[in-house]
């Protein structure tokens, strides 16, 4: 079980731009900022758009900011955005497959193995649910936010 | 991301067995009671060895039995045997990169959003281990164990 390597990222990425809450930042700057690929990181930027975590404009002035308030910003939405929601576990029905395949009318209910597994991924998206953007950047020391804004601002005129 | 499709037949597996606490069953009998390729079966039984949930006996009369008590054998325990336990999430430290790079003093705590992303699966994990496969068990109805011990267990003589 593995989150793509973009899972980190987008969650880097959204926690910048909570930084500089009212700036427009083009793919490229940020890229810099993190010292990361910008034709890569644009498409994970494009699968937060998708989400609606992030909006984009375009133009000289465009670039991509926070769709919305960090406050209503979880890391679940973010992970999401470029990973999908899809449980980890699939369940076959292999209950009901093979010499010891239970009738029809015993799985009316989800099988109990896929139950737990569920309620499993349940308590991570809902640990991740639980922290949204505002907060972290919140704990952030000044110096780190300042060193953010001056590395994602471009400066006037 | 995802867990293997063999996860379904690890879990399935133990869960088996432990309604046959008694007997070694072999990897060609689970197959078929389950309907599943008995050489792709095979390598998930021998990593559940390996992770010391089910032990092995070799000769005509060998196969696959649990190792340990079922109420000492959790479903993280399964799981983890098949997927191993790394987190999904890894941390390659970008804080530290590019235009924005926190100095190394900044950085001797772990970034913080993979300390949230380690909390999620700590949650994962914990809800994972809250289960042992005796419960599971207990919660089969007589038929259904009746099933799988006809299925399971060879005729004697």
């Amino acid at each position: 079980m593995k989150l793509p390597e973009s899972t980190e990222w987008a969650l880097h990425s959204v926690t910048a731009l909570a930084q500089v809450p009212r700036e427009a930042v083009s793919a490229r700057r940020l890229a810099e900022h993190f010292g990361l690929p910008s034709p890569y990181l644009s498409k994970q930027l494009a699968l937060l758009v998708r989400a609606g975590v992030l909006s984009a404009s375009t133009g000289p002035r465009g670039g991509f900011r926070l769709a919305r308030p960090a406050s209503s910003i979880t890391l679940l939405d973010v992970v999401e955005a470029v990973d999908g929601s899809a449980d980890p576990y699939t369940c076959h029905e292999i209950r009901q497959q093979g010499r010891g395949a239970a009738p029809l009318e015993e799985c009316v209910e989800p099988c109990l193995l896929a139950q737990k597994m569920r309620k499993a991924h349940l308590a991570w998206q809902g640990s991740l649910r639980a922290v949204v953007v505002s907060e972290l950047v919140g704990s952030l020391s000044e110096e780190v936010v300042a060193r953010t804004r001056a590395s994602l601002i471009r400066a006037a005129g």
